[in-house]
Formats: C-alpha cells, sequence, structure tokens
C-alpha cells in the first residue's frame, strides 16, 4: 500500500473544495480515503508513505481526445492555411510511419503526458499494436478509438480490433469509431452503426470541428453529421463526438437524448481557426464534456492546464460574460468528464475502489499562492511546473521531473528527431 | 564574466533562427557574442562556464502591464461579472493595502516573473517606494507606470513620482503615465499632456480596454480616448496603450503615426470578457506590439508562454484564419517588443554591449521534442517547466527551480496568506 498524507484532497466526488484527509492505494486501485483512525494506521504496512507536505491530491487528468504518435509533427507545419497544413504537410508525411515510429513516437507522447498529470489518453491512430505495445510497457492507460475510414470493406477491421483490444490488458480498452463523415462513405456509417447495435457499444468520432465540413454534409444528405449517425443508430449506445464546435439546436438535443459526450479541444480549434464551441449552451442543457488536446500537429503541446484556462477563457470571450464556464465545471471536465466519455467510469473521482490514477500538485510555487481557491488556482494559474506525481493503476511513473516508464527520456528524444530526420528524406 | 556555451542562441536580432554560438557576460552586460577563437578563450577568465548541453539562450521576457501586487488577489474573486468583481472585491481590497504588504505580495509576483523567464514588469500600481525596494533587493528590473487619476491636483504626484525615480537606479526607470481616461478628469488629462511637452517624454495608460470604456468616452468628449489623448499632446513623444481591444481605424492611425506602442493582454482580456484586440490589423499597418499579462487578479497567473499561445491563438480565431499572427512575430513581442514599449532599448536583444537580461530554454523536456522547429516549440508548446535559468543584469535569480533574490519563497508565501488572511478579517 502507498500512503498519502499531510495535505489536501480535491476527490471530484462533490465540488472543487479540498479536504483534509488521506487516500491510500493498494495495487492498482484505491484502498482507503478519509481520515484513519490511530487503530487502523498502526495495522497496516505501508510500501511508501508520501508526505503531501500541505500539497494537493487530486484525480489525474484525462486526456480525451489525441494522436499522440504526431508527436513527430509538432512545430513541423504551423502557420499556415488548414487545406495546405493538411493536405500538403501532415497527410504525406503520415503515410510514411510505421509501427516502430510509431512505438517511439508514443512513447514521446507519454512522456509529456505525465508531465501534465495525465493518465489516460483516448487515442485515435493506427499501428495499433505498436502503439499499445508503448502504453502498456509504460503502465500508461489508453482507450483506443476506431479510426476506420473509406468503404464498408473497412468495417470488419473496425470489428475485429474491437474484438482483439476489449479485455486484452486491463490499462487497454477500445470504443468503437471512425475517423469522420467526410472520410466514410454512407455504406461505412451504416455498417457502424449495425456494429453498435451488435455490442450495444458506445461509438466515437470527429464531429462537426470545421464549419466546412457540416455544410459540406448538409449538402451531400440533407442533414448534419450528427442528424445522420443517429439516424443510423451509431449513438444509440452513447459516445462522444470530438470537437463539437458547429452544433445546430438539434444537434445538442441529439447528445443529450443519447448521452453523447462532447469532447472539447480548444488548444486546437484556436490554432487551426475552427471556432470555439457552445460550452456553456451544452452545460446549460446538462451535455457531458470531456476535454482533450488534439494532437500535437495541431496544438503543438499536450497540456491539459493549457486547455483548461481555454475552455474558460473562449467562453468567456464567446459569451461576452467574465461569469461562463466557471472553475469547477472545467476541472470536472478535464478529469471526471474526460474519464466518463472514455468509459474509464472506475477512474473518474477518488474513492475507495476506484482505479489509482492520481496526481499531485505542488502548491509551494509562486503561481499557487495565495491559497485563496486551491481549485481555481489550478484552473486559472496552474502549469506543469506544478505536478509533482503522476500515479497511473498504482504505479508512479512520474515524480519530481523524471519519468519511470523503461526507457530514459534522452533515448526516446533521440528516437523521435531520427524518425522525423529520416521521414523528411524520404 | 559569465560564459554560456554548447548550446543554441536565438538573439531575436533577426529572426527566430537559433545559431551555434556563445555568450559571455561581464557584470550587468553582454560582453561577446559569437565563436570565440581559442586566444580569446585562454586569455579570458570566467567566474562560471555555463554548459547549455544543447539547450537555447534567448532574451529574457519582458512583461509589459502588470499590477505586480495584486498577487494577494489570485483567485479571490473570479467567474464573476466585471462590473462586481471590480467595484464589490478588487477596489474594496486594494483600498486595505499599506506599504508593507505592497512589498511582499511584489516579491511573490517576481518569484513568478523568474520563473517564467521574465526578467522585467512595467508596473502600475502604488506604494511606490516599497515596490521599489522589492525589486532592487531582488536584482529584479521594472520600470515604473505613471497611475495617477482624479483631478489637476494629482498632476504634482506625477510630475514629482517622474523625478524621483527617473535615474535613481540601474534597475529602476519610470515613465509618464495616469490610470486611464475614465478615472481622470479632463484638466488632470491636459496636465499630462504639458508633462509629456515639458520632459519630451513618452505616456503610457489603459486605453480602450472594454467597449464601456470607448463608448462613453465618445459620450463625453465626442471622441474615442486615443484620439483625445492625441488631441492633448499626450502621445506626442511617444509611449504605450494597454490592452487596446477597441480600437478604431484613427486610433490605430494615431498610434502609427506616434510610435505608441499596443500592449497586448489576451489572458486577462478573455478572462474578463473584454474581447480579443485587433493585433493582426496592428502587424499589418506596422505599429509597435508588447505582451504583458496584466494583473493576477485578472489573469490569474503571470505566465508569458501562456500569453503567447493566447495572442497567436485568438488572433487565428479572430481572423478565420490559421496563419495569422505567427510565431516569430509573437516571440518577438513578449521579447524585443515589450523591452522596447517599456522604454528598455538596452534589454530587447542579444548583443554586445545590451544588458545581460537572459533565459535558457530546456529543450530536453517532452514538450519541446522533436526539434523541428525550436522559435515555434517556445511559442506553441512551451511553459514554464522549460525555464532553466533566469539572468537579470548579469545575476542568475533562478536557476534549476530555485529562486536567488533574498528571502526564500517559503517566508514569501507565507507572509502572502496572512496578509491576504488579515484583509478579509478587516
Amino acid at each position: 500500500m502507498i500512503r498519502f498524507y499531510n495535505g489536501k484532497v480535491i476527490t471530484m466526488n462533490n465540488g472543487i473544495e479540498p479536504e483534509d484527509i488521506e487516500v491510500w492505494t493498494d495495487g492498482a486501485k484505491i484502498a482507503f480515503v478519509g481520515k484513519p483512525d490511530e487503530k487502523k494506521l498502526n495495522e497496516t504496512e505501508f510500501e511508501r508513505e508520501y508526505d503531501l507536505n500541505g500539497n494537493l491530491l487530486m484525480p489525474s487528468f484525462k486526456n480525451a481526445h489525441t494522436h499522440s504518435a504526431m508527436t513527430f509533427l509538432r512545430s513541423y507545419a504551423d502557420d499556415m492555411p488548414l487545406q495546405d497544413w493538411l493536405f500538403k504537410q501532415i497527410f504525406p508525411m503520415e503515410a510514411k510511419l510505421n509501427g516502430e515510429y510509431v512505438y517511439w513516437l508514443t512513447k514521446l507522447a507519454i512522456l509529456e503526458y505525465l508531465s501534465t498529470g495525465c493518465t489516460a489518453a483516448f487515442d485515435m491512430y493506427f499501428e495499433l499494436d505498436d502503439y499499445v505495445k508503448a502504453c502498456t510497457e509504460s503502465g500508461f492507460r489508453s482507450v483506443l478509438c476506431g479510426a476506420v475510414s473509406g468503404d464498408k470493406s473497412n468495417a470488419e477491421r473496425l470489428e475485429s480490433n474491437y474484438l482483439k483490444f476489449t479485455g486484452k490488458d486491463p490499462l487497454i480498452s477500445y470504443m468503437l469509431g471512425f475517423h469522420a463523415e467526410y472520410t466514410c462513405d454512407f455504406e461505412l456509417l451504416k455498417a457502424v452503426g449495425e456494429l453498435a447495435q451488435k455490442y450495444k457499444a458506445p461509438v466515437a468520432t470527429h464531429n462537426s470541428e470545421t464549419a466546412k465540413e457540416v455544410r459540406e454534409c448538409v449538402e451531400k444528405y440533407g442533414k448534419t453529421p450528427t442528424v445522420l449517425f443517429n439516424e443510423l443508430g451509431i449513438y444509440n449506445y452513447g459516445g462522444a463526438g470530438f470537437h463539437c464546435v458547429h452544433m445546430s439546436d438539434e444537434d445538442l438535443a441529439i447528445f443529450k437524448e443519447k448521452g453523447v459526450y462532447a469532447v472539447h479541444c480548444p488548444g486546437s480549434n484556436v490554432k487551426l481557426a475552427s471556432g470555439i464551441a457552445p460550452i456553456v449552451k451544452m452545460q446549460d442543457i446538462g451535455i457531458n464534456i470531456g476535454l482533450g488536446t488534439d494532437g500535437p500537429a495541431s496544438n503543438n503541446c499536450l497540456d491539459m492546464f493549457r486547455e483548461m484556462f481555454l475552455m474558460t477563457g473562449l467562453q468567456k470571450i464567446a459569451q461576452n460574460d467574465a461569469a461562463a464556464c466557471p472553475a469547477d465545471k472545467v476541472l470536472y471536465a478535464a478529469t471526471a468528464g474526460s474519464a466518463k466519455a472514455m468509459g474509464l467510469s472506475d477512474c473518474d473521482i477518488i474513492a475507495e475502489g476506484k482505479q489509482a490514477d492520481l496526481t499531485v500538485i505542488d502548491l509551494n510555487r509562486p503561481n499557487m499562492q495565495p491559497l485563496n481557491n486551491i481549485g481555481k488556482n489550478i484552473v486559472y494559474s496552474g502549469s506543469k511546473e506544478n505536478v509533482k506525481l503522476t500515479m497511473c493503476a498504482g504505479k508512479i511513473l512520474y515524480e519530481n521531473g523524471g519519468f519511470a516508464i523503461g526507457e530514459k527520456p534522452e533515448i526516446i528524444y533521440a528516437k523521435a528527431n531520427e524518425i522525423i530526420n529520416t521521414l523528411k528524406e524520404q
């Protein structure tokens, strides 16, 4: 057992007010939350007692939309129009990737996730065996999201991946998914809907990221992507929409009715000039919200603190209301909201029996002082400098700036540079 | 002399491409920039040789608009309408401050500036003697900005402060300034204009931060704040406008003609729902731009990395153009642009004879890898975790997370908490 004591705890079970309690972990799970009496303390053997020293323990962040292996394209192509960026820079480089490259590039992303207090990624990419290897070797949790596109023949691969990765490893799960409406033909979308019925399973996909995407879908089908997906039964068992920037009232009503999560990616949405998602409207009607960074080619970092400030800041600007999208809702989205969007219902909050996916926030840094409101400090002032420790499934993978995921960071950095240099020459 | 070697240097003298050169400092200044030959190296005695180990040396950031001592109100009042925030929460608490409090609260801000690679603040506040003491004791550079408001009787104080603080200390300078149009009567504004002529000096002030401010000025004077200031000669010798969110074409033409700097504060502008400043338009017509955080009550942190991403991200959204406000212009604004806005023309770039105001950026962190484009990595991915060292006027004030400004951080944190708790009880 590991004991976290002598600090503050935000459980995310009920608001963002810190409590003076202890948290003990046993194996992958949280074993105790509360104020132990002397007897209980004396009876328990700890492999480690972590003195929080007044600092904060909270549920780790979960990144509810990303393409981890795209680390190789960080700062490779920026400050250019979206279509040029995607078709001239990103797609041609991605086409050159192989499994070994994805392994190393994912490891680089995992380092960055851990440094921002994040223990799980909802990842949509390819070369899944190598991706999974990078995650399980590191001790990092991931939900793979189906990424099929093209025609109906690809539905088989989606089903076989679903069956292959579901239950394969305690750290790995799989959600049915496809890339987006605009990269799939109608028969494939129909087949995805049929798989959702067959397995009574949720489905996740890029949804209404750009105005162009929605306009062209309406031109083609006479309806928005969300209405189309709903008619095909794709959302019958819930799921998630990534981005959800350009949503009609009808779209939002479908999300609400079907319990579909909107995964907000504000960093990517500003960098690619996609727009500002109607988060306040979603919150008002009770749509569940998760938070993600999108991939490092379009963000360019995997920093949950920056996403949190962007989430509230962009809503305040869009609503012309400094009270919009308050800190408690942001912190919830970045932790429990994201976990639920990913189907990780046992990784959402700090409670006995839940997975020990935790982070320790250093309050003894200038940006966290004074302690007027710790939860608001995290959302409005927090940064990666405040992440002292990140624990995934009971294992400490990051502590005081150092990583414990297998290879040394220097090896991973060297591999990433080698890969991008090789690809540039090809 | 201190030698920085074995790394990369962005001088900001010509774009953001790093060079493989060395930088030597001697006392407060930069003594050498380039590739030394063996003879020169052998002839020179160094008190310290800093091995950059492949990391980056660049000019430090300068925070061109802030109210440092407002650290005590960080996360004290957020998520509320602007008028309630200002009149019910901020002003009543500020009225209780005294010089000793300002000293400690400024020290807290200085810790945070240093942790973000920033060596100078353009500060508008009160209790100046105590503010200056906090800066000079810490070795931190500051430009005091006149903060008068009310009626003409206060012009005398502005002049006497200008004379008192100008040339008082190598780390301290003073710029004529006033709080804002809406807090000064016409006679005071006229008197400020007369002081500008008398001393042939630039003037800085809050300008067109909110739509309300501009609307009410037009109702009162039949013209915008900028036109009014210009007619009174306030901008005859340049100066700076803080925020500049709601600017007419005529206002922008005046800024351009008079060489007035627009100091952009995107974090505060989103948090208070003030709007998005027309930065791209300003850049297109050649207006000089600096970057600031505003005070910690309205941001809530003093993080130049977050401001840089917001600067470019908000322009991309506002312009609906992913190519808008590219990284090189952002990095320039946050370093040389801000320095120039503050009148610190010897702190802008890395060149021989300039002040040794520098920062070392750790490239061996996951968010900086791979090294596709170091300058873009800083703007789009950078964070305080990457600041390895901050040097002001040749002195290392921050290194590897530790501070060298006199009091230990723990003392400063304790004082800040004591102060806010005392003030809450009063």
